[in-house]
């Protein structure tokens, strides 16, 4: 493996949005609306680690020298995904359980993908919380992208003026 | 990848017992034990998911075509190691919940384990349960081995003679 | 008990599927449809470990003179048929936890299956995973079947193929 | 099965305790000890339902004409032995859940003791609560024995002086 | 409080069932059924631990001059109605953990029944499993009273017949 | 009963830690001390709901007669003592789940405690947090005591105090 | 900050009502219409600990000196509201685990208002119980406000003949 | 609040390791250890968001703008440092749940922290997982340092050889 930088395209999103089935979508999702939202472009597909393990090598081990800076990766059950990944990569990994039709109550997902042996982390948010995901990988794209910072700014302002006109609202 | 079954050592054995770390050899060497009571050879090693996915990945990939029939997987925490075994290969793999330090109560280690998606079961046996680990590999191969059947009658005699002894002692 | 096997019908499956009710059918199903799809012949019907106790003992004490190689053996609630088909004969039971009516979230199910003693192994897989189930019954077989192991290349090959198209449609 | 009473021994015990393993007597001996206080003859052995499934049956079976009337059932794990032995008589059967050294917690011994399907009851009592078995038999024997009425109001009586104490020692 | 049987009735059932709230009587129902089967009598009323003390308190101390032999109590949430019934009276005491609105996927409602302290046991059934806590009460009855042990042998038939026939028509 | 305030004692406390058992004084003794730094009077005594229900009756119907405000009260496992105070006062009732020996890691404790049904609330603090039912019973006091407010408020600035010196030592 | 009563507005209710986001006053209209039956002005509104921090600040620490005696505070998932509340004021702060969309069946809203650190207690309230924590607001008022005792006196009486008239129905 | 970042000293560290209690440096000096492995410098201390809140308003407040890129927050019990202090900030927040002597098994450190509402992540480490939570905020200032990447893959590399060399050794 070459960790040089290879020629990077301009195009190239700096994060990834993985999921371990296309079932995972209606969750993930929140994600990539997120990141539109504040400005960061992304690349979204299918990694199975269970279905696909070449392919989900072969991505991870590739994803740096592609120019991928953050990968948020969502899973549920035995959910391996994120914790493999992060196994393959240096780049942070974002990992987000997935209350999947055959996981029990999530429990499953959200310890598959925490519980990760001292070594290999995995930033782990709540259950189904892609949008968090994405708001966290806009976060770390932001310790270098002062424009990025101004958006999270901004962000947080309008969920603070949300609940203003709520609280308006009731105290009538 | 080539199925075709290569030449495989005669003094290969059958049953590969891998776990996750060092530290789970404490609990992992029940498997072994039992294994030589029942007269079946193995062989163990540490194979890490996390820290050495290539490893895991050349093990798993390479195991049937040298002559492995099963293996017996122990991991704790985000134990990722059986599954992501049994994604690699189509042995049946028996995956050990293993209560490491950092895992919570065992809760992790079983459903990271356990919870597997459609498409790759892992035989999963009770926590810290490699002896039976043991045991179900050896009945695996005794589909096979009229041999190995009768060990496994025997087996199950002299548990049988314990508790009777214990019957009889409490009784008195 | 006599364990010299019997003269078997050239019939007889070497799977068997029982469950404890007949209310755990919706979910057993997917043990016979995979069986079918992986070319292997089964037997299946219901066993009551509570209601009908001679009835699993004859059957459990019976199943490998008549043939059978692999049980799989489902049940929800405080279930107990796969743990005392387990301790009835040496042939290897794979559990099916259902998540029955009478289950609290499956825990109950998962736990008195999967925490079998030492000496008598239960193969758990995942809640309601009986497709699971019958793929590692097709497994076990495969130790000692070519033939079987090409069927399961094939169906892992296929469950490749599924994400990979489902990637592909995403990416684009 | 003869269900007529058969000619019982007059020194025949009317409680049976019973347990999966000679290491749960250290839980179980308070079953004894309070029948003993309460002036309840008992007998006590050890019945394993996955090591000696034969000896479960025909212990179970044979209960009701030798004389019992009520059956405390102790084991950890997957505890099979309670249900099993409920579904083999018509006695009512006690579980005492013990937090064996292979229980996670308890909850599996809990779980597959209490939750039994509809027909098939097991009284259960809290973990390790041998001694609770113990009142519970008694009491039910006392259904039909104003003597052992007594007792139990004298037992009641004594708890509550022991309370009555420790409050008036604390108030001064 | 005069423990001499005053005279009862004739007509006044052995078994009592009682419960913490109107809405647990959907529940609740199935144990009156299921005695009703059987050929047993009861009375069934609300008495509530939290919101009618007095009455809780004066129900459970006279019950056994009135006659009645066994209660059987359903509550849901922090359920205290078996426990301080238990506390109140030497009867044995049949606890009925129901899945109420305001339960946590039963889970409290179970705890708060199951773990009574040493000396004051309460016989749990698995979570609205009301009829085990019928079967159970006609069970401890039928430790005097030789036509109700007829009457459950029956009872234990008819369920084994029902598997059997589910079984008949599987294996068509 | 007299809803009448009787004549009071100038010395009777406003505060009551009860608890069910005399081995939870070294969880509750924090209550105790924590009102006598904020300068409280208290009374402690043992009062066990279901040892000695008729104390508990009769203590809870008198408390607020005597001059009682609050109450704290501390049980285990199947912790029945606060809710059903709380069912036999007008008063506030503050519970203590306490981690006993017969509960299972503090679970049962909590959700005996807290989870009570509409009507009847009992405040529940954190397990084993007898000091936090001081600090809360104080709180309740001070809404009609100055004096007591500044109490707590010179209490909170010393919590202040001490992370602040822990931060400098750190920062060092 | 200045703990000198301010001149209070006559109408200024002693009971706040605040809840972490409008979704949750489907829950918390609970709270508000049990303090109306029982007489008690409220004021309700929106403090978001996470999106309105400045506001929780601010709200927190002026309630007092605006005349507010207790807060109730709703919120769930990883609920910091009650907490931070508590921590910014010396007034009791009831707090009520919401069983929001983004919770895990209620775990995370419980553990995270309940298990605060020594020093700082939540006085918390069922799983959804806001009419609890209404009235335990107004048990708390009522230390000092002989009017207040009387109607809760009369609540519960209510409570009590509800019991009371389902029972009756029912032993018809 | 000003966002222009203000002249930052060159020797300002860009990762802040926060801790609720000194109690907690056990847990959390792991991940001091492990930056100063990867060459990054830290600083550290005590912020309390329950005893100290307006220290942590300030702390999370003026870190960005002193030039902290990442900040590790770690607590126990209802642990409300790390999601406050991501209210409180755009900086990208890394939680360590800490099982301290107040939390349930780890449970609720768990859950108050991983269970983020909508728009405000924390990034969640495994319990007690310092050590990953200083490689994760390692891997967030890499995507901004190339240094830094060739340090995260040598360190990748060290726990491969250890694994590596422990096989090796259970080879022999």
């Amino acid at each position: 493996m070459n960790h040089q930088p290879s020629t990077i395209s301009p195009s190239q999103p700096k994060i990834a949005i993985i999921m371990g089935s296309k079932s995972d979508l209606n969750v993930m999702q929140d994600a990539a609306d997120v990141l539109k939202e504040l400005g960061v472009d992304y690349e979204i597909t299918v990694v199975s680690a269970h279905r696909t393990p070449d392919r989900m090598f072969s991505y991870a081990r590739a994803a740096a020298d592609r120019g991928i800076k953050v990968i948020i990766a969502g899973a549920g059950g035995a959910a391996h995904l994120p914790g493999m990944v992060a196994s393959l990569t240096h780049l942070p990994v974002i990992g987000v359980p997935v209350k999947s039709s055959n996981s029990i109550d999530g429990w499953d997902s959200i310890l598959s993908i925490l519980q990760m042996p001292n070594g290999i982390p995995v930033a782990t948010v709540a259950l189904n919380a892609a949008k968090n995901a994405g708001i966290l990988a806009a976060q770390i794209l932001s310790t270098a992208d002062e424009h990025l910072v101004a958006n999270l700014i901004a962000f947080k302002e309008k969920l603070k003026q949300v609940v203003e006109a709520s609280a308006a609202e009731m105290e009538k």
